[in-house]
């Protein structure tokens, strides 16, 4: 079989083999009696990283986002995410299900809720209304492209949600690849926000696991969540092991994936039948949209899976690559080719 | 005290000499054991109304749009509703404490979701998403003004739904206003839609009471969430009776309230400070801008309170007007005058 | 047709002339807007009968019931309840389903908690435990057969209660037939409980309604908790009406009922293949067991039925018997004798 | 620091070399998108040992448990559970507040219901009542001692599942203990019941994982619900490789941890102020009971820490001890010593 260049997510990513190395030589106990030497490490490692008090690890970004939406938010309550993101679009309706809240969902500008519609978003006392006990947003944001959230509108959003005393957590999932790409650190990310997530598994290439961050009071809630849903491991340094050289060493490489979206991303605008919004290219996603009105997403990626490049349907034309470490510059000029190839299949010129 | 116009709701409504009557003399049963006989004669009304199987008494709007949601959707599924429909807005998350769902809103236009869009929204099969359980419109829509739904939106929206197997749940807790307002009847409704929840409590003026209609394997459903939500009633006939009534007597007398929604809301139109979109005064509901930078909704209606005139604060700068079976044609230009008086105080000129 | 005694529950009674008359001409107003005189009142006067701070009107036993316990109960809390008691029996899974809590069965004697098996049952800190959000306790309790809840045992409990600061719930959906029998007052009961509520359509003969009583914040909560069931009605004071009058005229007519059990349960302790624990038989319910062995109770009620005796299968041998304000000491005559004759139709003698 | 013996529990276990080095090379995929090869043989290794459809790889029993139960369990369920079996006592409430169901506790004899006490609680068709939707078995019985579920109850407790159509869930975590104890396989064991969890993280060692397997239509819902719960892993076949192993390797070994037992049982039950029911000593667990007045087991268990034993207080005077692969027959003899200095320590003497 020819090679196949697998464009769908970073989740996709193989661990490294130091990273293999690690986990067969870690320092193991029972995390759930809170034993596990590995686990604590990366914990302690998490919350020193961010600024924060406390850090949990968790199977999972979804896993870590419903655990820190539970301990904040009660019963009844609703909790305000921007209308693509991956805690209301991607987490099976969890917001409702675990906590048992809903979710008010906002329309972002390139994933970036307006600051002043959050602030009327925000329940009046009413008896017919829930009360407001959680915003989220999200940073890097998926569905918007992998964009970056602007610092400042985080900040006053985070302002907003001060002034009326409603927590604020931010799904950190990439967080990284919007620390490298802006060139702010977690820490000042983490500062505005009560509660963040991330993950270990996506860019950064370890095999399992994400870690919320937050004051201990709500970590401590967490934990007790984490369990109900099942996430209390047992010897789970062998998987915080590879977690803990992921976040001290696959950070930086980030920029390469960076750079390997946005040649795509550029190379792909300049195709017949495709557009490209570049200001969303801020990181390691491309959103292409097919214009031609005959080609959609679903027939255009199986045929691209045929030429040996994999790539995600993300809405009815439009289609998402996403770079990270097993993707070399050699693969994207592949891709770039193929790409170009499933075009003229479809019959499209300029 | 001089006379005070209630125009806040038209659950304002007082039972009138007649209702009062029938329900002193309602022959009653235990409704529990399916014995009350007043309670099986509006239950039998309803349905045969509007061509459904069978129909359940409620104890109100909300408890009937909550069972019924609960008796079509699953836990973990996703409702389609509209951003600003009672369901979403006014239920106190309902839909995600009981039914376990998670709503998706729907921005529409003046309260009417575009068919496109509600397709669009119906989630394709995929482990990361929740299952698309049902779709609710609202009929008249309370917070875009008291719209009528256009029955061919309605169509098309139906026609999605059962291209895509999800059933359709008509939140009609108005849906007598629509009927008046735009000749199409109760029935002509009811066949596009799964289930339909209308209220005796509002222009028909009944002390307490809404309905649920559909099929009758969901009706048995919402009964047993009936039951579990504590609104199973024993002598529940003393409020059907009423209800019974308000069905067959008051349906006609709402184009009264229309007219007098109509002459508010023209001479609001031509008030300085205030602007009101005409298109959407189509029933019994006003709502009206305040466009004077200065002046906000809740200090207005405090004043105007003062004046002896209550409205409801919808918004920073919109003010509710609703028009009912207590609002005579006198108290409409009692109402417009104090709200004169009550610009004026504002300081607001021409 | 000949007269049929309806021995199945006091849920059956009919509301009397007065309180039809009451609810005809009852002051009312908006009670979502907490406006309605009728309901203010009888707020008022359950509050100041049971020495709490504040109550709430809703609209059946169970709605009280839930509303209370999720008014103090978290989501993943565990909840203490006799094993046969109304809120784990006869409401749904109600607890699980609104609350989002566990509730956690303890084996009563006649219907009393052992309160060393309360304190027992009490979680410790651990994180594989639920945290203990409550107690509740049914006064009188109704599958033990109407029993009393000794005075001294709810002490003990509000005790373990009280040391383990976890509140104190009383069903007390008869806690006046509780009063009436054991010369308590409703004070006193509820003087040992955090919160209690209390049904008007039982034993009093209002058509509809229950009362909850309790500290201020915890009504609140509760308020919020009937809006979301849709328990928030408008002209509620219809139903409020009789309720009042209930409370004030029909408390010591119960001891009526109490006499006609007792008559009816020693009938029947001496007739052939029925034992009855005349222990348990307190005020206005009997529980009499079958006990010749081809006796099963669905046949044996089927067969009274039609000899114009209603009662209800409460096990595979146990038929319930309730004496209530529609029957008369010639009604129990009557069902003494029809029981003996339905005996004799299955053959059994002496 | 002199050795300590760790008697606390199975979850302890250390994994083996062998198991390090397979992680460390394990094929791996991204099992969200079903690609990962290594969780795909585990699965279907599971399935085909239990002679069930399908299998699902979950991250802990907790989690294997949850996902079934709410697989077979719609909302407002009843789930009927042993009285002290895990899935109420150690599942923080997750019954409740995931699947929405009621747990229905019957209290068993050494960990095993009565089928007729299963029977009599299946629960009629009534309003008030919540419906039946799953029965749950556990085998070995952790509170009970790891008593083995007798097979002829199971049989009776599957046929009256079966008559009532009300699915069977067996929490078979440590069911390689009962199939080493009782001889019979893990495949008759499954045959009983519609669903299994099994845990490898427990006596068989691996560092974290459990299966659930069932027929492939719950297994699909099953994954739906672990995805919802963040279960949904990334590179997972790192932890199922040392499951696989597990499964291969470690079964027969379970025979010594059993001897071990045994031995600790019978030489406790000798002991002053200690008394074993050596009848539930039948697999990995020992529960002694402290008899001197003046012991409680939390003073005990903490003096025995000090002496380098480490065991589990499992109720005020109950201690509970595991034995595990990294349990060796000396550390049984030096845990016995210390076991009756401890006593010592208490002055308790014959």
């Amino acid at each position: 079989m020819p090679k196949r260049v697998d464009l769908r997510s970073d989740t996709v990513t193989q661990p490294t083999e130091q990273m293999r190395r690690l986990m067969a030589k870690a320092e193991v106990g029972d995390d759930v009696y809170g034993e596990d030497p590995t686990v604590r490490k990366l914990e302690e490692l998490a919350a020193d990283m961010f600024g924060k008090e406390a850090a949990l690890f968790v199977t999972s970004g979804t896993q870590g986002n419903q655990v820190a939406i539970a301990a904040w938010a009660e019963r009844g309550d609703e909790v305000i995410v921007e209308a693509e993101s991956h805690v209301f679009y991607y987490e099976v309706a969890g917001i409702s299900v675990i906590a048992g809240a809903q979710p008010r969902p906002i329309v972002g500008q390139m994933g970036a809720m307006d600051p002043e519609d959050v602030r009327q978003a925000i329940r009046k006392r009413d008896i017919h209304q829930p009360r407001t006990g959680l915003i989220c947003v999200e940073n890097t944001h998926n569905r918007a492209g992998g964009t970056v959230l602007p610092i400042e509108i985080l900040r006053a959003t985070a302002s907003v949600a001060r002034e009326a005393g409603v927590p604020l957590h931010m799904d950190g999932a990439r967080i990284f690849n919007a620390v490298v790409a802006s060139g702010i650190g977690e820490r000042t990310w983490a500062n505005e926000v009560d509660s963040l997530q991330f993950c270990l598994s996506k860019g950064l290439g370890a095999p399992v696991g994400s870690v919320v961050v937050g004051p201990r009071a709500m970590i401590d809630r967490a934990r007790v969540w984490r369990k109900r849903l099942g996430g209390g491991l047992r010897q789970a340094g062998v998987l915080a092991a590879p977690c803990i050289w992921a976040l001290t060493n696959m950070v930086e490489r980030l920029a390469e994936d960076h750079a390997h979206a946005k040649v795509l991303a550029e190379r792909l605008a300049n195709m017949p039948g495709i557009t490209v919004n570049l200001e969303t290219v801020q990181t390691n996603i491309v959103l292409a949209e097919l214009t031609h009105e005959d080609v959609m997403a679903e027939p255009f990626i199986a045929e691209l899976a045929n030429n040996g490049v994999l790539a995600t349907a993300f809405g009815p034309r439009t289609v998402r690559f996403v770079t990270h470490k097993d993707v070399s510059q050699a693969d994207v000029e592949m891709a770039i080719d193929r790409i170009r190839q499933t075009i003229a299949h479809f019959g499209i010129a300029q």
